[in-house]
């Protein structure tokens, strides 16, 4: 069957974020042909991340741009390719990823890193990376509309680099696996790929978060032996002990220090750490529950305040190392088609992940439940 | 022939530390007879390194300990053997260690570190770890004299646990080898097993003292293509040239910053930096200084002020890394005899940083050289 809007621009419907913490408006807009090696894609499902909701908010200056569309945990279906795509076709199933893996700069190349040299995250970048020019317009064309984080996949149709989607199995279940395009892999991501932990090691997972909830059904599928949980919304406790946590920490009632606590439960210390708050008290307190001589505390947070490390020089010399933790370590092209059918032979229950499910009209009250912390993943049909 | 001394209190001279700052005094103490799994050494080579340095000034509080025997860099031979003690004979060749290995404990099995629960570094610690007593007294025993960091070797006799001992063969240079006591494996071991340089990669080194030429010296030996040497005072390039260094940066000659400079020299960043100063400035300079998405910063350096590292969480997002080292990451009886072994057989160059050879007498007249930067290692014949 033809594709008719192939090369043609595209009217559809998306939620444009017009100014800092102002409800998203769902307008008409206008959405280019991809240029290159772009795509055009049919968003079926996304949700929603702390990420979109910091950009929403325009918690920093730099994240003050308007109008702009935002949202980057998505699938959807291939519309149509630019002229230098190779690697994907019209029909595809599809998954975004917001941070990109070119498959040819230094860092692509190099076994350590998922950074991207070209199309790696970059919460500054408001355009497409090719040519520094927009595809979303307003419906009359007056007004360019911006994009975020490679993807803005709250609009029916958006364009993206093709470094910068992944092709999943056709067979594969479309609204559960928009949650691999950003929450469940960074979470499960950090314990498979950045720490590695092995079976029979102990963890300990500060903000119990969809990230921090995938974290723990990673530690789960390795095997860990202790998955210790710290928040303090006793709410998150239920669900936490589905996804595989052992001992609940509420910050809030302790007496002593959290990390002195996890120390005496654990025996000295957990293995890894894994800080998914962006509270830099709970930094420390992630630092100092690893075990002297070999603990690893993997940051997956966003701090948002100038303040540095609350860690001492000295105190590295116990052993103990921090490393920062982005996608999970994902070279995404690369893994995530095959995390992806680990998701769906049943090693990370998505379905855990899924609180809610909303017609996309309706994605206001989604960003309201992440706010209020009743929701982990509100699923939008488009 | 029998060992008359065997069991019994020997008189010897030592160096014994007095005060913060004053000249160590050449007395005549009294040194017990090894108890347990203790053995007593007579040391005939030690070298002074800015650990002893430090507690010789008492620059921390914690460090004020008098009157006190310190030394931490030696060879020397078995006196005598407490009845505990299985591994190590009379007669045999050693050199010290003041991060010890007992073999048994959880760090001790875990591959990943070499802290000793009972026996690694603990500067606070001035008594024998068995007992909390001394082995050490004045000439007339009315007055205790304290131990430093499990060996105090700036004695013609010390008694040592045989955890904090490691053989070597007979036939090795003692005057040579008390470099690998600490100085020379603290910098090569950080590079061959902390940060594992392979044949190729670049590296920078911020601080030339013996430590950081050690760096240079294991860097070169591993094969790697560009040793960028970072020190404020350009009579340690010569030197450096001699031990592998490649390119120099005299961090107070340039307009922009080192790490900028670094940056550019070596295309990118280098693959791993090592910091030597102890000074917080070089710290974040040599984080800034490697590749994004794979740096390392391997901690080496001293760092006595109270501040935290000046590093914002959101910048190991990078890739970058930071890890303290201690003892060049050695398990020191496991593995120290092999490194003997390879730096006599010239993998290192030991004779390049043995830049005076005095008597023991002249002990104050070496720790001035090294105060005014005038020495890497001045061995001290006992």
């Amino acid at each position: 069957m033809e594709n008719k809007a192939a090369g043609k621009v595209i009217t559809c419907r998306a939620a444009v974020a017009r100014g800092p913490g102002l409800p998203l408006a769902i307008e008409e807009v206008q959405v280019d042909p991809p240029q290159g090696t772009e795509v055009r894609v049919r968003i079926l499902f996304t949700s929603i991340c702390h990420t979109d909701l910091s950009a929403w908010k325009g918690e920093n200056e730099a994240e003050r741009v308007y109008p702009r569309i935002l949202g980057h945990e998505a699938t959807g279906v291939i519309e149509s390719v630019g002229e230098g795509v190779t690697c994907l076709k019209e029909g595809d199933h599809v998954v975004p990823i917001f941070h990109g893996e070119c498959g040819e700069c230094a860092y692509c190349l190099h076994p350590e890193t998922n950074a991207c040299e070209k199309f790696g995250i970059d919460p500054m970048r408001k355009t497409m990376p090719r040519d520094g020019s927009v595809r979303f317009w307003s419906k009359d064309r007056s007004e360019p509309i911006f994009h975020f984080l490679n993807t803005s996949t709250f609009s029916e149709y958006t364009v993206m680099e093709s470094s910068c989607i992944v092709k999943i199995d056709r067979r594969f279940p479309l609204q559960k696996l928009c949650l691999v395009s950003c929450g469940v892999s960074t979470g499960v991501g950090a314990v498979w790929n950045t720490a590695d932990v092995q079976a029979g090691q102990k963890v300990a997972i500060f903000g119990l978060g969809a990230v921090g909830l995938a974290v723990a059904a990673g530690a789960r599928a390795r095997g860990a032996s202790q998955i210790i949980g710290v928040d303090i919304n006793p709410n998150k406790f239920d669900k936490g002990k589905n996804m595989g946590i052992t001992d609940f920490i509420n910050s809030r009632q302790l007496q002593e220090s959290v990390s002195e606590e996890i120390v005496r439960i654990s025996g000295g210390g957990v293995d890894y750490s894994f800080e998914c708050s962006g509270n830099l008290q709970a930094l420390r307190e992630a630092f100092l529950s690893t075990h002297n001589g070999w603990g690893l505390t993997v940051l997956l947070g966003v701090h948002v305040k100038p303040d540095t490390l609350p860690i001492h020089p000295m105190e590295l010399f116990s052993g103990r190392r921090v490393e920062g933790c982005i996608f999970g370590g994902f070279k995404g092209k690369t893994q995530l088609p095959d995390f992806a059918v680990q998701c769906v032979k049943g090693a990370v229950d998505l379905d855990q992940f899924i609180t809610h499910e909303l017609p996309f009209e309706w994605i206001n009250e989604a960003l309201q439940l992440l706010v209020d912390g009743k929701s982990l993943r509100c699923v939008l049909s488009l």
